[in-house]
């Protein structure tokens, strides 16, 4: 299944008239949109290899159809994604569940795609048949050094992999912790935890960096070792430079103030990537922006602001990826949604009047910050994502042209309805 | 103070090109814009008596000046809100904070105004001086009957006040519960309530109703005895056909899913009354829509959808109150914010395709579900909001003409810095 | 695998005398031990089928040795738990996890062990093989007839199975909710499980019992269309006397006082069934009293006052069932630690001093009704359970003896150490 | 009012027997019964002078009778608590609530009493008559440098009077933060915050100590600027060696696992102090162990593990405080169940089999970790605390004393029933 030039053409040929017209209206109210567009066209959010089939939960998976069944097919299905939005030209590579055959092919296939490879991903939260050791304990805190050993090996082993494909990130998410209080040694669970991730750190090449993610519960019920943004940055301190934070959107308490985590990481030069998505409950992994767009636009607000105030360049500052599970919505769909409400919380954030808000900050005018930040989030920033879309020769309505050419169906004709993709 | 004619005029004038260009761009796009600009004019959300003064928490209370010493200086400030947005059409009071000193002057003085009695508030929570009786351990749960006596006779006290005043409704919210495991007998703390409140119900007048005000917590923190709207509603539906449930936005458990009670109250035809604010850790009470709008919208959308589907008139169907706490804004700013924030979520929710929204749900299709809601959402209905205003002689930015016209500066120089409004 | 009396005789010998000196100084201070001891003979808990293989997450199952791989056997491992403490003699099946093939077979094995057939558990929440109809979408509450009527049909099955084996009543659990905003209209999902549920009912035998399970997220994470206990008191409440509430306790909000929910559900006559577990976060489904003892203490101190005050008998008035996941311990082990924590909890709820507790609700005297609960809390009741156990023949130190016995190196001996428990 | 040394012993004597009995048993099953006693006789729990009087909520505050008038008369009921349990025997001064107006005078007072000078508090949550600046909008964070000269000011005027008395440590609880979104730059917040903080550590003598106590929110609704575990370690590591965190229970968001920030902060030596309370929603400010006592032994168990690891002394390592809010039950007998519950769970953590328990924890064992914690938890150590407070020359049932003694009742014969404590 490929989308050919032509079809986005005449899909976006038909729209053009109404989306030129509501583009212009906006342009006509805000001064810099040619700077905004820009930005978008620039911004680039990787997906990650294990999102482009139906997740599920304990209780139950519900899979669609059409599903890829190796990463070749993968890469095929981001390929579709960015090739209708033109912002999703990068993918996250899970190891075991990707390990390539053919390094070349892989890069070439990606090259064809326009891919980056973005952060490596290990696994130590899963036995893999044959494994020697188990992680039902943990992983890099487990008591055995038997076991923190298979764990580090791991992961250098993807590190060498990420560093045959072009990487240049490892992103260390560690289920490790405890179900029940006493299980743990906290300070030996944190310690063995230190001293694998600083073996991993000195094979990490000079220029690759490591994201250390913290979440504050499952699979663990009780405690995690990596539990949140205090542990996380404890950690990456101790590490040294190539550390960094991950925040993960769904991975705190409730009620947690994700917006001025970010911006603290920032500040002390530590907040290293980001995983998209949005939840009401846990780490619910629903499409980005479905629940709290509002969040989500307070939290592109402190990105923004922090990463201007520290010269970082937004596209490549940091690395973006969405993180979801797609449980009752096709997967390709899903992914196309998240990446429309990013785009548009982005586009949100560069709108805010910056000066405008410092000034009502010095004088304490809450009412007028208030009004300033709405004033952004009101505005219907749909026609800038939009033109940014048409001028990168990527779809006005991506989900409509994705539905237009049946592009689930034609995968479903290709590869079968009972498909299960890889790692799920 | 008073805000002339000629003044909003001048303001409105200054704005309407603006204004014009941007309304009659978004009804190019959006059928029956008229119809719900005529909603939006209707539409009224009352204004309690208490929400004119700077709140506080238990730390401490930071007053700003000019705020109303009197129920005359609130309605009158009530007043102002209303002619600048002709939102704001009603009054809601709160007994004993703002008994009336002579009835006919205060109806003269709310007719002068354009201001509705709504729904009348007893205060069973705190101990007035020279009382006899105190509610330290609960008032219509108390275990001595004279204390549940003195609850039920002020609350029909109340209803008194308010049929001279013209108002038809009682919203009892109860502070009552425990702060400590053991403290309380549940089921008789239920019973001695659910006898209190027929009592009161007993004495209500034929075309009254009474509210039923649940809260999960606080003042007391480990139960409550109208705790949730399951417990609410029990008591309604013991008490009779006059009786309701009212949802406070700020009253519920962490990640509770409130549009689903509220549609869930809807349908079984005892949602009454309804109080806005917003919040991220407990009864914050903070503006409508400044932490939460997507929330807001989404309540809106069940409102809209049950009250339609039970063919009442969105503007009287329920009682709608403002119930927000300003400690760090001007009040008579921050309840124009709210307002604002309400109208849009109205609008917004008047916006959504509802046929396609039954058609998308009845296929199973989740994504267009969420599209539907969100191009609602996204759509930034402000001209819509502020055309209500302008049709009504209200001011296309009241925040904005409230500072031009220095009101705040003007109400101190009438009623000095140093005030506390009643009650607080 | 079974154990012998006289191995339980020569391991309760050997602790014989040190518990006898502990029971004894508990006999001397405490009136009615005698009483006491006798309720916690009667008092039988439900396994459920499915807690005897390993738990698991979304992320990942690390299942251990000797698991039951047929009903025989997960009947097998029950009959241990109860040899070993004589309180968990029922078993609660799940079909079509555990459908019997010969009937009489398997209430002769029951009878053998001495197991009752417990509440009988219907799955309408995964799709099983070569089903017509799927359940991605919900069950009860599916817009399409012939999927609700699939899972009618389901439950009236399980109802006939439930029947043939001896089983009064059937526990109902709906993972039926939506997962995004818009996804679902509620009141149609509220009357289409209604209507559903009322055939079930319809085709319920006379004496038999439904319990409408409610739990506030997971696997749906916007809204559960039998959310909490207000929606399941609704549901219960139209279908009629046979219909009751079942509170699990890992199914609620954050920070919810459960005691309070149970209190009000045996007022109401609507209190059903129980499911015991234990969490932190969400539905972790832990070891009961494993992370807040003191809350299953308050709950059953609730639910001993309220049976009693309705005169219902504590062993036989409810459903009692444990509904645990054992994720990083031994499932029988898990099991064993539930069922001795419940216990106590009972145990402790019976001491507590009701008259003095009234007295001193009537004074407000709070700090007396705490000292009265913590009283009671506060006393090592093991004796009692354990003496309880000494007199039906169970062993003094159940897990204890699971050990010196090595029962799970049996099972892996007679089962293998690869199996997984049919339904996990 | 003072209680008779006679009074203590003759009410012992009555319980002399009973007591008796119950030790022995226990020291018949526990190996280092005596080392425990001796242990809790030397910890020292401070009262705070504001925790004298009723506490509130911003809905109310039903005062008690007799409550003290002036420092001095908090002093002494805290010498009363000190001669009831011998466990409280320091005072932590509020500034401004509680300027001493003779310095050599208090000091005489608390010499009588057996008082040590706790931890000073600061104040720069609230505007105090004639104060040029005014706190609304933060202190240390304020945006206006003299704002925040004032705050720093205040602190070193604090520390004067601190060493003046002989303490040795100041705890800075900054309520700074915001309430709505867009209203503070977070970093400059951080940044102001952290300058002021480090102004105050320049005045700080040289063996003083500052705590940084952190909050999640409340009194500011959306932020707050020391708002958790991560950001106090953050300012203290930038302060330095002298500075700490201060670690209040209810400060946290809902579900947190503070036993384990507990054990990570100790690590890093940076543990300060302890705020002991309890509460189920949020700062709920309740007794201490009346609503999750297993939280309070779980933490008491990673402070003790903590500090031996460390080497530090229990009693003098930390400081230890309780900071509640009365609200239902009279101030005093709710410090003495705190104080109680405190040190019972501290006595619990002593009894658990650290040993063993490291033993089970390399095996992963993690059944046999629970049952070594419990094991401790659920043992009656009442007993134990008793015995420490008998050989104080305590009361064995210091409530029982308070309420044979009358003490409240003289209490208010000798200062009346209508008093304020100062501050409330």
């Amino acid at each position: 299944m490929k989308i050919e030039r032509y079809q986005i053409e005449e899909h976006n040929s038909k729209l053009a008239q109404s989306h030129q017209r509501k583009f212009e209206f906006l342009t006509q109210d805000i001064q810099g949109t040619e700077d905004i567009v820009q930005k978008l066209m620039k911004f680039q959010i990787a997906i990650p290899s294990w999102a482009l089939g139906t997740g599920g939960t304990r209780f139950g998976r519900f899979s669609g159809g059409g599903e890829p069944r190796s990463l070749e097919e993968k890469m095929g299905d981001i390929g579709l994604l960015h090739q209708l939005n033109q912002s999703s030209g990068a993918i996250s590579l899970h190891i075991p569940w990707d390990i390539p055959q053919n390094i070349q092919d892989i890069k070439a296939l990606a090259a064809q795609y326009g891919l980056r490879f973005d952060a490596m991903n290990s696994n130590t939260f899963q036995d893999q048949p044959g494994q020697e050791q188990s992680y039902k304990f943990g992983s890099m805190q487990h008591v055995d050094k038997a076991v923190r050993k298979q764990a580090v090996d791991h992961n250098i082993e993807v590190i060498k992999q990420g560093v045959a494909l072009g990487s240049d990130s490892l992103t260390v998410w560690l289920a490790d912790g405890s179900s029940f209080p006493g299980q743990l040694n906290f300070r030996r669970a944190f310690e063995n935890t230190l001293e694998s991730l600083q073996e991993i750190y000195a094979a990490l090449p000079e220029d690759w960096k490591v994201f250390v993610e913290y979440k504050a519960f499952e699979p663990n019920f009780y405690s995690t070792t990596v539990g949140d943004w205090g542990q996380s940055l404890l950690y990456a301190n101790k590490l040294g430079p190539k550390a960094y934070t991950l925040v993960d959107l769904g991975h705190h308490l409730p009620n947690a103030n994700i917006e001025q985590i970010v911006s603290l990481l920032l500040m002390e030069g530590k907040l290293g990537g980001f995983h998209f998505n949005d939840s009401k409950y846990g780490d619910d992994d629903l499409t980005a922006g479905s629940v709290k767009p509002y969040q989500l636009f307070l939290i592109f607000n402190e990105l923004v602001a922090g990463m201007d105030a520290k010269g970082m360049d937004h596209a490549s500052g940091l690395g973006w990826m969405i993180d979801a599970s797609h449980n009752v919505k096709d997967p390709l769909e899903d992914l196309l949604q998240s990446v429309e409400a990013i785009m548009m919380a982005y586009a949100q954030a560069l709108l805010v009047d910056k000066q405008g808000l410092e000034e009502a900050r010095l004088q304490n005018d809450v009412v007028r910050c208030q009004e300033i930040l709405q004033n952004a989030f009101r505005t219907d920033v749909r026609p800038l994502v939009a033109e940014a879309r048409l001028r990168a020769n990527a779809a006005l309505n991506p989900v409509g042209l994705f539905r237009e050419l049946q592009v689930r169906e034609k995968l479903i004709g290709e590869r079968g309805y009972k498909t299960v993709a890889t790692g799920l």
